[in-house]
């Protein structure tokens, strides 16, 4: 598949940003992330991963973006559709490209500034800075216009993330080859995230995952040197990038023949996937598909049972009681349940599915009818 | 080697930093980023890559850090030495445990809260928040504090970084496997991840590179699918992690014979990095070390020759004219110079030294005599 997108993909954002800005009466955007930067430009570049350096992207009310960067992004730069590319040697501890941003924001945009700063949103530049640049521009909250945007994925977009499932489907189809009783967790971390690079990674952000006789302790620690155990639950949870867009799901393995409680646990979790399937129809609120698996796996403490995803391993809306935002078709989403076993052990079970027209549509590869056995 | 710190090593981060807030009037810290929460605490974990909770530590002036987090990361918290953590069920839209944050703040901090708000710093939470968090306690600037700690290592952490040097190092000796005439930049990307894997690397954050005859057009560009020719020079710059310390560093590979003015690119490169390497004295200021390697390869536009790194790809001090930091034994830096090539192209090269009381050590394995050919 291709890389990157066409240009008129970036036309159309920009062209519903804009029109969503002359609602708002705002007269640009200030953007500081990668994702948000990206979704306008197309800039992708792991050089993200380094704190150091300031960057900046103003989509104004008319006209195409301005990139505002460190010089040694602008070669990069230069190759996407920006054209109006302003740069300065950084760091520079004096001034970091503050007053530069200013003078452009000054010159582009004669009244308010929105910055993004709600919910999943941060700023990536010092705050010091960014203070100055409130002292010297009409900044205001960006009415929620990014996360309105990038909630609504294009047909590129959804390609893209599918491409990402398919990848990691083919790594978990592998498992049986790197995991079985005897493995420490940390290999089996290691090897899976090599499998997911063999598959078609270009890198693997995120991975997590937990294995116990009956379920895990949570599923946010790193892996511990514990060899796995014969009757053992396994569970890999994997954010890897192709292309700049994230996959986000798990998949749980039996070592060998486990108990049968973690196979109760397990057949739970398909219900409770299959009713947020069912509840996630176009025109649907957040709060109604986690009613439907709230109803089957009882009230957990995880905080939510799934989220949006794409640029980000996790984005907007969220699957919790007080989320109501409606579901449009476009919406690439996680079904992320979780039950508690006896003894204290968790298990979770995460898919991807995008909603369409007619219902949702699984992104993610089908499971198998059973708890699989490696 | 084992794994995190002894309890002995975050005593004496946490009675340095209150030594320090102390003569800063400062009544507490208030963190909100992954390595500023691990410095105090050990809490390491990937889930930092989901941008969608706010995570908070607060550093008091007395007694024990409070962790105010979601509850998703109560367990792996309470396997640190932390005692105090207050969590609520996130995400909340409505309340994303700012309350929680401003109540715990009131109670353990009588005046002024310091917030890192300087060069390299971001705030990790919704801006919003944050200015609700500034509407009721009284927050001021952490007068660098956490930049100062940071900067000089303990002999535990040098010994991460120099672990996981040799994890790259080890990788970048199996480069001519992977890498020839005929194969494509983004599979050795990826086949270098996969290596970097197999050789001890928790996770590969970072990898950058390049090639072309005459040097790379930059050196933060993704990998194109363009396969290698003979005659390229291929440069390959990697982050990876270790029980979350990175190293940074790079090698240069020629693909087969190459120009001359290669040759004579990487020799530069090489008396430029002996010349950082020999300025890096303690007592010496980061602008010497720079001004050392830029008498040799003169005024590239990268913005630096190196830079410090630790639990992040880059931190403080920057080797630039403008940066007067004076080195002191434990800071861990990277020498990174780079000059331009006949034809506009670049070629670069990176260490990872150690300051120590009597001069540099380098951390990366030694480079050979000669620009290797694969």
């Amino acid at each position: 598949m291709s890389r990157g997108f066409p240009v008129a993909e970036y036309e159309g954002r920009l062209s519903r940003a804009q029109a969503l800005m002359e609602r708002a009466g705002l007269e640009a955007l200030l953007l500081t992330t990668e994702p948000e930067v990206r979704y306008f430009t197309g800039y992708l570049t792991r050089f993200w991963e380094s704190p150091s350096r300031p960057w900046f992207l103003i989509v104004p009310r008319h006209g195409k973006p301005v990139a505002v960067i460190p010089s040694i992004g602008a070669a990069l730069m230069g190759k996407t559709w920006v054209e109006d590319i302003r740069t300065w040697s950084a760091p520079d501890l004096v001034d970091d490209g503050v007053s530069l941003l200013i003078d452009t924001l000054r010159e582009v945009a004669a009244g308010p500034v929105g910055v993004p700063m709600g919910h999943e949103t941060h700023l990536r530049m010092p705050l010091a800075d960014f203070d100055r640049v409130r002292g010297a521009v009409e900044i205001t909250h960006d009415h929620g216009i990014m996360r309105r945007l990038r909630m609504v994925k294009s047909a590129a977009e959804i390609d893209k993330i599918r491409t990402a499932c398919a990848i990691a489907g083919r790594a978990f189809d592998r498992v049986g080859g790197i995991a079985g009783a005897g493995a420490p967790l940390s290999q089996v971390f290691r090897d899976f995230q090599r499998l997911c690079l063999e598959e078609g990674a270009d890198w693997v952000p995120y991975l997590a995952g937990g294995a116990g006789p009956l379920g895990y302790d949570d599923v946010i620690s790193p892996a511990s040197e514990t060899p796995l155990t014969r009757g053992d639950v396994l569970m890999l949870d994997t954010g890897l990038v192709r292309d700049g867009y994230f996959c986000d799901y798990d998949r749980n393995y039996a070592v060998g023949p486990v108990d049968d409680a973690a196979h109760r646990a397990w057949e739970t979790l398909m219900r409770a996937t299959q009713a947020g399937f069912d509840a996630a129809q176009p025109g649907a609120r957040a709060c109604d598909v986690f009613r439907a698996m709230d109803a089957i796996v009882g009230g957990g403490d995880a905080g939510r049972l799934g989220h949006g995803l794409g640029m980000q391993l996790t984005e907007g809306p969220s699957f919790i009681a007080g989320d109501d935002t409606m579901l449009e078709p476009g919406m690439v989403l996680t079904l992320e349940p979780g039950v508690a076993l006896p003894g204290g052990g968790i298990m979770v079970h995460e898919d991807v599915i995008v909603v369409t027209e007619t219902g949702a549509e699984q992104l993610s590869p089908k499971v198998l009818d059973r708890l699989p056995e490696i």
